[in-house]
Protein backbone atom coordinates (compact mmCIF):
# COMPACT_ATOMS: atom_id res chain seq x y z
CA UNK A 1 0.00 0.00 0.00
CA UNK A 2 2.62 2.31 0.91
CA UNK A 3 4.44 2.12 -2.15
CA UNK A 4 1.32 3.99 -3.77
CA UNK A 5 2.76 7.10 -2.07
CA UNK A 6 5.44 7.05 -4.09
CA UNK A 7 4.75 8.57 -7.79
CA UNK A 8 5.87 8.62 -11.35
CA UNK A 9 9.73 9.42 -11.37
CA UNK A 10 10.00 10.25 -7.85
CA UNK A 11 12.29 7.68 -5.58
CA UNK A 12 12.72 6.81 -2.38
CA UNK A 13 15.63 7.67 -0.29
CA UNK A 14 16.94 5.22 2.72
CA UNK A 15 18.38 7.99 5.22
CA UNK A 16 19.76 5.31 7.10
CA UNK A 17 18.64 7.01 10.43
CA UNK A 18 15.92 5.68 12.80
CA UNK A 19 14.52 3.72 9.86
CA UNK A 20 13.29 6.33 8.09
CA UNK A 21 13.15 6.69 4.35
CA UNK A 22 12.54 10.36 2.07
CA UNK A 23 10.81 10.47 -1.14
CA UNK A 24 12.91 12.32 -3.76
CA UNK A 25 12.35 13.48 -7.14
CA UNK A 26 15.56 13.98 -9.40
CA UNK A 27 14.23 17.29 -11.62
CA UNK A 28 13.69 18.69 -7.99
CA UNK A 29 15.72 20.05 -5.19
CA UNK A 30 17.12 17.20 -3.06
CA UNK A 31 18.59 17.72 0.29
CA UNK A 32 22.46 17.92 0.99
CA UNK A 33 24.71 17.99 3.66
CA UNK A 34 23.75 21.72 5.13
CA UNK A 35 20.41 19.56 6.47
CA UNK A 36 21.89 17.30 8.11
CA UNK A 37 24.00 20.06 9.82
CA UNK A 38 21.83 21.35 10.74
CA UNK A 39 19.85 18.88 12.19
CA UNK A 40 22.31 17.54 14.35
CA UNK A 41 23.33 21.80 15.36
CA UNK A 42 19.83 22.15 16.48
CA UNK A 43 18.95 18.48 18.09
CA UNK A 44 21.65 18.90 20.86
CA UNK A 45 19.82 21.84 22.04
CA UNK A 46 15.90 20.57 21.24
CA UNK A 47 14.58 18.99 24.17
CA UNK A 48 11.59 16.76 25.09
CA UNK A 49 8.38 17.96 23.81
CA UNK A 50 8.93 21.42 22.19
CA UNK A 51 7.10 22.64 19.64
CA UNK A 52 9.00 22.62 16.35
CA UNK A 53 8.63 24.79 13.09
CA UNK A 54 10.57 24.37 9.98
CA UNK A 55 10.40 26.98 7.22
CA UNK A 56 10.95 26.11 4.13
CA UNK A 57 10.90 22.50 5.03
CA UNK A 58 10.88 21.30 0.80
CA UNK A 59 10.92 17.55 1.10
CA UNK A 60 10.17 17.42 4.02
CA UNK A 61 13.76 16.29 5.18
CA UNK A 62 14.56 18.62 8.72
CA UNK A 63 11.39 17.43 10.37
CA UNK A 64 11.88 13.95 9.94
CA UNK A 65 15.77 13.96 10.76
CA UNK A 66 14.48 16.04 14.30
CA UNK A 67 12.41 13.16 14.73
CA UNK A 68 15.35 11.28 14.58
CA UNK A 69 17.56 12.89 16.29
CA UNK A 70 15.86 14.55 19.33
CA UNK A 71 12.94 14.44 21.69
CA UNK A 72 10.65 17.02 20.15
CA UNK A 73 7.15 16.98 20.15
CA UNK A 74 4.81 17.92 17.43
CA UNK A 75 7.34 19.39 14.48
CA UNK A 76 5.48 20.96 11.99
CA UNK A 77 7.51 21.87 8.51
CA UNK A 78 6.00 24.87 6.32
CA UNK A 79 6.30 24.67 2.80
CA UNK A 80 5.40 27.30 -0.17
CA UNK A 81 5.49 25.04 -3.21
CA UNK A 82 2.54 23.30 -3.21
CA UNK A 83 4.36 20.00 -5.26
CA UNK A 84 6.94 19.73 -2.92
CA UNK A 85 4.66 20.01 0.40
CA UNK A 86 2.28 17.13 -1.18
CA UNK A 87 5.76 15.51 -1.82
CA UNK A 88 6.59 15.44 1.91
CA UNK A 89 3.18 14.63 3.42
CA UNK A 90 3.57 11.87 1.37
CA UNK A 91 6.94 10.73 3.42
CA UNK A 92 5.73 11.64 6.67
CA UNK A 93 2.84 9.16 5.94
CA UNK A 94 5.41 6.48 3.88
CA UNK A 95 7.37 6.46 7.44
CA UNK A 96 3.98 6.54 9.87
CA UNK A 97 4.34 9.31 11.64
CA UNK A 98 1.30 11.11 13.33
CA UNK A 99 3.82 13.96 15.19
CA UNK A 100 4.73 15.71 11.94
CA UNK A 101 2.27 18.14 9.83
CA UNK A 102 3.09 19.37 6.52
CA UNK A 103 1.70 22.45 6.08
CA UNK A 104 1.39 24.93 2.39
CA UNK A 105 1.90 28.36 3.39
CA UNK A 106 3.86 31.09 2.44
CA UNK A 107 5.69 32.20 5.75
CA UNK A 108 5.17 35.88 5.01
CA UNK A 109 1.82 35.23 6.03
CA UNK A 110 2.96 34.18 9.51
CA UNK A 111 0.32 36.38 11.74
CA UNK A 112 -2.32 34.11 9.48
CA UNK A 113 -0.83 30.98 9.71
CA UNK A 114 0.04 30.23 13.44
CA UNK A 115 -1.03 32.23 16.88
CA UNK A 116 2.15 34.66 18.02
CA UNK A 117 4.79 32.75 20.27
CA UNK A 118 3.61 29.01 19.08
CA UNK A 119 6.69 27.60 18.89
CA UNK A 120 9.83 26.45 21.37
CA UNK A 121 12.10 26.07 18.32
CA UNK A 122 12.57 26.90 14.82
CA UNK A 123 14.89 25.83 12.66
CA UNK A 124 15.48 26.90 8.34
CA UNK A 125 17.71 26.18 5.73
CA UNK A 126 16.70 28.57 3.97
CA UNK A 127 17.71 30.13 0.09
CA UNK A 128 21.39 31.35 0.41
CA UNK A 129 21.53 33.63 -2.84
CA UNK A 130 20.07 37.14 -2.93
CA UNK A 131 22.50 37.73 -6.16
CA UNK A 132 23.37 36.19 -9.35
CA UNK A 133 21.25 34.71 -11.83
CA UNK A 134 18.39 32.14 -10.89
CA UNK A 135 18.10 28.56 -11.94
CA UNK A 136 15.57 28.15 -15.07
CA UNK A 137 14.05 25.11 -12.80
CA UNK A 138 11.63 27.27 -10.72
CA UNK A 139 12.01 24.81 -8.04
CA UNK A 140 14.98 24.69 -7.97
CA UNK A 141 15.43 28.62 -8.10
CA UNK A 142 13.14 29.04 -5.04
CA UNK A 143 15.20 26.52 -2.90
CA UNK A 144 18.30 28.92 -3.64
CA UNK A 145 17.24 32.39 -3.93
CA UNK A 146 15.44 35.00 -2.13
CA UNK A 147 13.09 34.95 -4.40
CA UNK A 148 9.67 33.25 -2.55
CA UNK A 149 11.18 35.16 0.78
CA UNK A 150 14.21 36.96 2.06
CA UNK A 151 16.30 36.25 5.35
CA UNK A 152 14.66 39.34 6.75
CA UNK A 153 11.12 37.88 5.85
CA UNK A 154 12.50 34.82 7.89
CA UNK A 155 14.08 36.48 10.68
CA UNK A 156 10.65 38.71 11.14
CA UNK A 157 8.60 35.81 11.07
CA UNK A 158 10.91 34.00 13.74
CA UNK A 159 10.55 36.67 16.21
CA UNK A 160 6.99 36.53 15.87
CA UNK A 161 6.30 33.24 16.40
CA UNK A 162 9.25 31.99 18.74
CA UNK A 163 8.09 31.85 22.79
CA UNK A 164 10.52 34.24 24.99
CA UNK A 165 13.79 32.52 25.33
CA UNK A 166 12.83 30.55 22.52
CA UNK A 167 15.49 29.11 19.66
CA UNK A 168 16.17 29.81 15.81
CA UNK A 169 18.61 27.42 14.21
CA UNK A 170 19.49 28.12 10.58
CA UNK A 171 22.72 27.09 8.05
CA UNK A 172 23.52 29.55 5.63
CA UNK A 173 26.33 31.08 3.89
CA UNK A 174 29.45 32.53 5.40
CA UNK A 175 29.23 35.75 2.66
CA UNK A 176 26.19 36.83 4.64
CA UNK A 177 27.16 36.39 8.14
CA UNK A 178 27.01 40.51 8.39
CA UNK A 179 23.15 40.48 7.23
CA UNK A 180 22.54 37.50 9.09
CA UNK A 181 24.06 39.09 12.70
CA UNK A 182 22.97 42.51 12.03
CA UNK A 183 19.03 41.23 11.37
CA UNK A 184 19.59 38.88 14.32
CA UNK A 185 20.62 41.74 16.36
CA UNK A 186 18.14 44.13 15.13
CA UNK A 187 15.20 41.98 15.90
CA UNK A 188 16.08 41.23 19.38
CA UNK A 189 16.97 37.21 18.07
CA UNK A 190 20.31 37.50 19.41
CA UNK A 191 22.71 35.07 17.96
CA UNK A 192 24.20 33.05 20.68
CA UNK A 193 26.44 29.84 19.52
CA UNK A 194 27.98 29.82 16.10
CA UNK A 195 29.73 27.25 14.23
CA UNK A 196 31.18 27.93 10.35
CA UNK A 197 31.79 24.41 8.23
CA UNK A 198 34.60 23.84 5.84
CA UNK A 199 35.39 20.80 3.51
CA UNK A 200 38.20 20.66 4.33
CA UNK A 201 41.44 20.93 6.61
CA UNK A 202 43.06 24.65 6.06
CA UNK A 203 40.28 25.62 3.62
CA UNK A 204 37.54 28.53 3.72
CA UNK A 205 34.30 28.07 5.14
CA UNK A 206 31.32 27.26 3.05
CA UNK A 207 28.76 27.15 5.27
CA UNK A 208 28.22 28.49 8.44
CA UNK A 209 25.06 26.97 11.95
CA UNK A 210 24.06 29.45 13.88
CA UNK A 211 21.62 29.58 17.08
CA UNK A 212 19.53 32.59 18.02
CA UNK A 213 17.75 33.75 21.16
CA UNK A 214 14.61 35.67 21.50
CA UNK A 215 15.53 38.16 23.88
CA UNK A 216 18.54 36.35 24.73
CA UNK A 217 21.79 38.85 26.09
CA UNK A 218 24.82 39.92 24.11
CA UNK A 219 27.29 37.03 23.92
CA UNK A 220 28.30 34.71 21.23
CA UNK A 221 29.69 31.95 21.40
CA UNK A 222 31.99 30.86 18.76
CA UNK A 223 32.56 26.89 18.11
CA UNK A 224 35.51 25.22 16.88
CA UNK A 225 34.87 24.83 12.49
CA UNK A 226 33.57 21.64 11.36
CA UNK A 227 35.76 19.63 9.12
CA UNK A 228 34.06 17.38 6.15
CA UNK A 229 36.55 15.69 4.88
CA UNK A 230 39.54 14.10 6.27
CA UNK A 231 40.36 13.40 2.34
CA UNK A 232 38.86 13.11 -0.96
CA UNK A 233 35.54 11.14 -0.71
CA UNK A 234 36.56 10.52 3.07
CA UNK A 235 34.05 12.15 5.96
CA UNK A 236 36.04 13.30 8.95
CA UNK A 237 35.14 11.04 11.98
CA UNK A 238 32.62 13.98 13.35
CA UNK A 239 31.13 13.63 10.34
CA UNK A 240 30.24 10.29 10.18
CA UNK A 241 29.03 10.50 13.53
CA UNK A 242 26.61 13.26 12.73
CA UNK A 243 25.40 10.96 9.86
CA UNK A 244 24.62 7.91 12.20
CA UNK A 245 23.61 10.11 14.96
CA UNK A 246 20.00 8.50 16.78
CA UNK A 247 19.60 9.35 20.00
CA UNK A 248 16.19 8.87 20.06
CA UNK A 249 14.16 6.03 18.52
CA UNK B 1 73.02 58.94 23.10
CA UNK B 2 69.67 56.95 21.85
CA UNK B 3 70.39 55.15 25.42
CA UNK B 4 69.27 57.96 27.18
CA UNK B 5 65.53 57.47 25.68
CA UNK B 6 65.30 54.53 27.84
CA UNK B 7 64.23 55.09 31.18
CA UNK B 8 64.77 53.44 34.51
CA UNK B 9 63.13 49.96 34.87
CA UNK B 10 62.11 50.23 31.29
CA UNK B 11 63.49 47.61 28.77
CA UNK B 12 64.41 47.61 25.22
CA UNK B 13 62.64 44.84 22.65
CA UNK B 14 64.06 43.62 19.55
CA UNK B 15 60.84 43.80 17.20
CA UNK B 16 63.30 41.29 15.01
CA UNK B 17 61.77 43.02 11.78
CA UNK B 18 63.58 45.80 10.23
CA UNK B 19 66.01 46.29 12.12
CA UNK B 20 63.58 48.05 14.64
CA UNK B 21 63.30 48.44 18.65
CA UNK B 22 60.70 48.84 20.95
CA UNK B 23 60.67 50.15 24.79
CA UNK B 24 58.42 48.58 27.50
CA UNK B 25 57.92 48.80 30.68
CA UNK B 26 57.31 45.96 32.73
CA UNK B 27 54.43 47.03 34.79
CA UNK B 28 52.50 48.08 31.74
CA UNK B 29 50.73 46.51 28.85
CA UNK B 30 53.20 44.93 26.43
CA UNK B 31 52.27 43.94 22.84
CA UNK B 32 50.81 40.73 21.82
CA UNK B 33 50.58 37.96 19.02
CA UNK B 34 47.07 40.36 18.53
CA UNK B 35 49.44 43.58 17.25
CA UNK B 36 51.52 41.27 15.28
CA UNK B 37 48.39 39.44 13.50
CA UNK B 38 46.47 42.76 13.42
CA UNK B 39 49.89 44.76 11.12
CA UNK B 40 49.80 41.29 8.97
CA UNK B 41 46.50 41.34 8.36
CA UNK B 42 46.38 45.09 7.53
CA UNK B 43 50.00 45.54 6.02
CA UNK B 44 48.74 43.57 2.87
CA UNK B 45 46.03 45.92 1.80
CA UNK B 46 47.93 48.84 2.74
CA UNK B 47 49.47 50.88 -0.27
CA UNK B 48 52.21 52.73 -0.72
CA UNK B 49 51.89 56.56 0.54
CA UNK B 50 49.07 55.86 2.63
CA UNK B 51 48.23 58.25 5.47
CA UNK B 52 47.28 55.96 8.33
CA UNK B 53 46.12 56.15 12.27
CA UNK B 54 46.62 53.92 14.95
CA UNK B 55 43.84 54.36 17.89
CA UNK B 56 44.99 53.20 21.01
CA UNK B 57 48.83 52.67 19.88
CA UNK B 58 49.82 51.81 23.57
CA UNK B 59 53.72 51.26 23.35
CA UNK B 60 53.18 52.15 19.61
CA UNK B 61 54.24 48.69 18.49
CA UNK B 62 51.12 48.69 15.52
CA UNK B 63 53.01 52.21 13.75
CA UNK B 64 56.38 50.38 14.10
CA UNK B 65 55.04 46.92 12.56
CA UNK B 66 53.40 48.65 9.79
CA UNK B 67 56.50 50.99 8.92
CA UNK B 68 58.36 47.44 8.71
CA UNK B 69 56.11 45.63 7.04
CA UNK B 70 54.01 48.00 4.28
CA UNK B 71 55.02 51.26 2.02
CA UNK B 72 52.40 53.34 4.22
CA UNK B 73 53.43 57.28 3.80
CA UNK B 74 52.80 58.92 7.26
CA UNK B 75 51.56 56.92 10.25
CA UNK B 76 49.82 57.89 13.22
CA UNK B 77 49.58 56.85 16.89
CA UNK B 78 46.70 58.13 19.03
CA UNK B 79 47.26 56.98 22.64
CA UNK B 80 44.60 58.53 25.40
CA UNK B 81 47.77 57.48 28.11
CA UNK B 82 50.43 60.29 28.85
CA UNK B 83 52.89 58.18 30.01
CA UNK B 84 52.15 55.00 27.25
CA UNK B 85 52.29 58.13 24.20
CA UNK B 86 55.79 59.54 26.00
CA UNK B 87 57.23 55.97 26.17
CA UNK B 88 55.83 55.25 22.36
CA UNK B 89 57.40 58.53 21.16
CA UNK B 90 60.69 57.94 22.54
CA UNK B 91 60.55 54.25 20.78
CA UNK B 92 60.17 56.00 17.33
CA UNK B 93 62.86 58.60 18.34
CA UNK B 94 65.05 55.48 19.18
CA UNK B 95 64.29 53.84 15.66
CA UNK B 96 64.98 57.73 13.77
CA UNK B 97 61.93 57.11 11.86
CA UNK B 98 60.08 60.83 10.81
CA UNK B 99 57.17 59.17 9.19
CA UNK B 100 55.18 57.97 12.67
CA UNK B 101 53.81 60.86 14.74
CA UNK B 102 52.69 59.89 18.39
CA UNK B 103 49.74 61.49 19.56
CA UNK B 104 48.03 61.78 23.48
CA UNK B 105 44.72 62.14 22.68
CA UNK B 106 41.33 60.67 23.22
CA UNK B 107 39.77 59.26 20.04
CA UNK B 108 36.06 60.51 21.26
CA UNK B 109 37.28 63.85 21.01
CA UNK B 110 37.54 63.24 17.14
CA UNK B 111 36.26 65.94 15.37
CA UNK B 112 39.02 68.36 17.38
CA UNK B 113 41.96 65.88 17.19
CA UNK B 114 42.17 65.69 12.84
CA UNK B 115 40.18 66.72 10.10
CA UNK B 116 37.05 64.67 8.70
CA UNK B 117 38.16 62.13 6.13
CA UNK B 118 41.77 62.61 6.45
CA UNK B 119 43.34 58.69 6.60
CA UNK B 120 43.26 56.17 4.11
CA UNK B 121 43.38 53.04 6.35
CA UNK B 122 42.59 52.82 10.48
CA UNK B 123 43.88 50.35 12.35
CA UNK B 124 42.96 49.51 16.21
CA UNK B 125 44.17 46.70 18.88
CA UNK B 126 41.07 48.21 21.43
CA UNK B 127 40.43 46.88 24.75
CA UNK B 128 38.61 43.59 23.85
CA UNK B 129 36.61 43.43 27.40
CA UNK B 130 33.08 44.84 28.15
CA UNK B 131 31.77 42.76 31.59
CA UNK B 132 34.14 41.16 33.93
CA UNK B 133 36.20 43.50 36.45
CA UNK B 134 38.82 45.58 35.58
CA UNK B 135 42.67 44.98 36.54
CA UNK B 136 43.57 46.67 39.78
CA UNK B 137 46.56 48.33 37.52
CA UNK B 138 45.34 51.30 35.95
CA UNK B 139 46.91 51.25 32.52
CA UNK B 140 45.82 47.31 32.32
CA UNK B 141 42.85 48.16 33.00
CA UNK B 142 42.67 50.72 29.97
CA UNK B 143 44.37 48.15 27.77
CA UNK B 144 41.60 45.21 28.36
CA UNK B 145 38.39 47.06 29.43
CA UNK B 146 36.06 49.55 27.69
CA UNK B 147 36.93 51.99 29.49
CA UNK B 148 38.40 54.70 27.88
CA UNK B 149 36.69 54.34 25.34
CA UNK B 150 34.00 51.67 24.18
CA UNK B 151 33.97 50.14 20.17
CA UNK B 152 30.97 52.15 19.71
CA UNK B 153 33.20 55.08 20.22
CA UNK B 154 35.99 53.54 17.93
CA UNK B 155 33.50 52.81 15.13
CA UNK B 156 32.04 56.52 15.42
CA UNK B 157 35.67 57.98 15.10
CA UNK B 158 36.61 55.93 12.31
CA UNK B 159 33.84 56.54 9.65
CA UNK B 160 34.32 60.08 10.44
CA UNK B 161 37.89 59.96 9.91
CA UNK B 162 38.18 57.70 6.97
CA UNK B 163 38.62 58.90 3.54
CA UNK B 164 35.66 57.57 1.22
CA UNK B 165 36.15 54.24 0.68
CA UNK B 166 39.08 54.08 3.60
CA UNK B 167 39.80 50.80 5.39
CA UNK B 168 39.79 49.51 9.04
CA UNK B 169 41.81 46.95 10.28
CA UNK B 170 40.69 45.72 13.87
CA UNK B 171 41.65 42.75 15.94
CA UNK B 172 39.16 41.93 18.62
CA UNK B 173 37.35 38.45 20.29
CA UNK B 174 35.05 36.47 18.86
CA UNK B 175 32.81 36.52 21.26
CA UNK B 176 32.07 40.06 20.67
CA UNK B 177 31.41 39.43 16.73
CA UNK B 178 27.93 40.54 16.55
CA UNK B 179 28.47 43.59 18.19
CA UNK B 180 31.35 44.39 15.48
CA UNK B 181 29.29 43.21 12.33
CA UNK B 182 26.35 44.58 13.98
CA UNK B 183 27.84 48.43 14.56
CA UNK B 184 29.91 48.35 11.34
CA UNK B 185 27.03 47.61 9.60
CA UNK B 186 24.93 50.23 10.95
CA UNK B 187 28.04 53.28 10.70
CA UNK B 188 28.28 52.43 7.31
CA UNK B 189 31.62 51.26 7.71
CA UNK B 190 30.58 47.69 5.95
CA UNK B 191 32.66 44.24 7.10
CA UNK B 192 34.58 43.06 4.20
CA UNK B 193 36.86 40.27 5.20
CA UNK B 194 36.90 38.44 8.68
CA UNK B 195 39.69 35.75 9.55
CA UNK B 196 39.54 33.70 13.27
CA UNK B 197 42.50 33.18 14.78
CA UNK B 198 42.77 29.72 17.08
CA UNK B 199 45.60 28.45 19.47
CA UNK B 200 45.94 25.00 17.73
CA UNK B 201 44.06 22.73 15.09
CA UNK B 202 40.52 21.33 15.71
CA UNK B 203 39.80 24.18 18.83
CA UNK B 204 37.63 27.66 19.20
CA UNK B 205 38.86 30.75 17.63
CA UNK B 206 40.04 32.97 20.14
CA UNK B 207 40.46 36.28 18.26
CA UNK B 208 39.58 37.81 15.07
CA UNK B 209 40.40 40.04 12.43
CA UNK B 210 38.38 42.03 10.78
CA UNK B 211 38.57 44.97 7.73
CA UNK B 212 35.92 47.16 6.77
CA UNK B 213 35.33 49.66 4.26
CA UNK B 214 33.93 53.24 4.57
CA UNK B 215 30.84 52.86 1.80
CA UNK B 216 31.72 49.70 0.73
CA UNK B 217 28.79 46.95 -0.22
CA UNK B 218 27.47 43.98 1.48
CA UNK B 219 29.82 40.94 0.84
CA UNK B 220 31.77 39.24 3.74
CA UNK B 221 34.76 37.02 2.76
CA UNK B 222 35.30 35.14 5.60
CA UNK B 223 38.99 33.46 5.26
CA UNK B 224 40.45 30.63 6.60
CA UNK B 225 40.78 30.40 10.19
CA UNK B 226 44.92 31.23 11.08
CA UNK B 227 46.34 28.60 13.19
CA UNK B 228 48.84 29.59 15.61
CA UNK B 229 50.94 26.41 17.33
CA UNK B 230 51.37 23.40 15.11
CA UNK B 231 52.27 21.90 18.65
CA UNK B 232 52.88 23.44 22.04
CA UNK B 233 55.61 25.79 21.56
CA UNK B 234 56.00 25.41 17.99
CA UNK B 235 54.41 27.74 15.89
CA UNK B 236 52.82 27.37 12.56
CA UNK B 237 54.49 28.14 9.01
CA UNK B 238 52.28 30.59 8.04
CA UNK B 239 52.95 32.67 11.97
CA UNK B 240 56.49 32.07 11.36
CA UNK B 241 56.52 33.90 7.89
CA UNK B 242 53.98 36.90 9.59
CA UNK B 243 56.63 37.40 12.60
CA UNK B 244 59.79 37.42 9.97
CA UNK B 245 57.70 39.00 7.12
CA UNK B 246 59.59 42.52 6.28
CA UNK B 247 58.13 44.06 2.88
CA UNK B 248 59.60 47.29 2.46
CA UNK B 249 63.30 47.87 4.45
Amino acid sequence: MSKDLILNEERLDDLEIGNLFLIQHPKKFSFGIDAVLLSDFAARKIKEGEHILDIGTGTGILPLLLYAKSKAGRICGLEIQEDMAQMARRSVAYNQIDTIDILHGDIKEYTKLFPKASFDSIISNPPYMNEGKPSPNENMAISRHEIACTLEDIIEAVIYLLKPGGKFFMVHRPNRLVDILSLMRQRKLEPKRLRMVQAFAGEKPNLLLIEGMKGGGSWLSVEENLIVYESPGMYTKEIVEIYGKDDKR
